[in-house]
């Protein structure tokens, strides 16, 4: 859509899989995905959709990541997640090895770029991942609600429950803590008695399991909550949600919406990601279009 | 700031009184405010402010509501506390009779819009009333979150509570229905068996009755973890807080940040309007300068 955009390169950094592109417009040329390690790996991979793509070197290159970060330095912050790309100076490494402009940014705000500039293209909604963990990126009036420090959309972070289970980040009763994958699948294996990954809880619920069945409902009403809160305060056009728990939409989406029916005024319009794994990858391709001029390359 | 907001005339129209003023530049020049009612007598107070500031006509005419609103076609929409309004076109109406631009918006927006105008100038905030209701208006990025129809900013319709009291909305457990002055009368006057209003149950806790203590406790709880969320979700550089019940600030403002702490991951900016009930009057003159094109005068 935009100049700078002719032969981009797009990383997204996953807690397990990282994707690396070269996107001429907006068709991907090329495209790579391997397990997540560190920096070289990445830079290894550029070269590799460079190589493949026929091109020199590229104009810009976006890269999202799940991890706290500082967007002025374009540096990783401590992360449990990704150990090793704990302080790495992602956007001065990249830019010295491929000399162009380098951006980061939160891999939830790239998803929602991506719908943005290569999905719906609505101008006022928020981008919801249901997944390991839950985040979001919010756009309003065709522009991306940053936050002071670019952290906003921390949709996961949320207190529904001030007494509830212990969250990853400290607190207690969070909407991930609530309906994340991870909590779904640890609260699963306890009520359980055996190992479950959150999929096979809801495969569970899904097969009349009482107690992975309510575990599952407490998680679809949790969300439905936050996705009526997230309504409540920006008033989007539409919610869009991906991420891995939507891949079982049919069975939990009824239970979701319900929830959200009795929490919001209104009817919020709610569809699910025709990006697919692909909503992160392509936002971090258009981030040089977004990212704010304090934010950027220097 | 901006030479629209020469000679401009702001609008305030509050649950009980209505406030009118004439502005130029950044000074207002004339005022009035009188017990809320209709139309006509907004009409005839700007009438007295342009004379009283020796102006022929406006430049502009800017107005704020606690209502439900078409902004499309600048008309107030069916609400209970502004009955002489329901259904007023005040645009045309405004428009016809003074002869210049008209703009119509939520109030709590048009106090967000006071600050970033006239108050802190921050580019990243949120405004929020403690009052009769609970209500707010967004800022990010110095551009205002209006969503897809002008009605984003509704904090205190999120629930936190999904089996709580019921609210004045239909919802059970909204923010407004655990905190708002409204309810906090409501549910002292019961506990406490007598007419109270929410600045006498706020008295009764300052001076010890265990019953008032306990609501007002409670009531702070809920804001905080309001306060957390906009938090979480939006990342403001900063949050401002107006509304009446800010007048007990000493006493209430340590409970509600005790709850921000235990609910937000790091510690929002949060202080007090210096604007005082100016807010949203001043931000009404500035309207014209933020209303999006596509629900400006025709």
């Amino acid at each position: 859509m935009i100049g700078a955009m002719a032969r981009a390169i797009g990383v997204d950094i996953g807690g397990t899989r990282t994707r690396v592109a070269a996107v001429e417009g907006e068709r991907i040329v090329a495209r790579r995905a391997f397990p997540t390690r560190g920096i070289d790996e990445v830079r290894e991979a550029i070269g590799e959709v460079l190589a493949a793509a026929g091109w020199a070197r590229p104009a810009t290159i976006g890269v999202g990541a799940p991890a706290p970060m500082d967007m002025r330095e374009g540096r990783i912050l401590g992360c449990p997640n990704l150990p090793h790309w704990n302080g790495v100076e992602v956007t001065k490494e990249l830019q010295r090895a491929f000399a162009c402009p380098v951006y980061l940014a939160n891999d939830a705000t790239c998803a929602a770029i991506g719908e943005l500039a290569f999905g719906h293209r609505r101008r006022d909604f928020v981008y919801l991942t249901w997944s390991t963990g839950i985040g979001g990126g919010i756009v309003s009036g065709g522009r991306v609600v940053w936050g002071a420090t670019g952290q906003a959309g921390e949709i996961g972070h949320i207190v529904l429950r001030p007494d509830g289970p212990p969250c990853g980040c400290g607190k207690k009763g969070c909407l991930e803590a609530l309906a994340g994958g991870a909590s779904l699948a640890r609260r699963g294996s306890e009520a359980l008695g055996e190992a479950l990954s959150a999929r096979e809880v809801v495969e569970r619920a899904q097969r009349g399991d009482p107690h992975a069945h309510a575990l599952v409902a407490d998680a679809c009403r949790a969300l439905g909550q936050g996705i009526a809160i997230l309504w409540e305060i920006l008033e989007p056009e539409l919610i869009v949600l991906g991420g891995g728990l939507t891949g079982s939409w049919g069975f939990l989406g009824p239970q979701v919406l319900a929830s959200v029916g009795t929490m919001a005024r209104g009817s919020p319009e709610i569809e699910l990601t025709r990006l697919g794994d692909d909503a992160g990858l392509l936002g971090a391709v258009a981030l040089p279009d977004y990212v704010p001029p304090q934010w950027g390359p220097r």
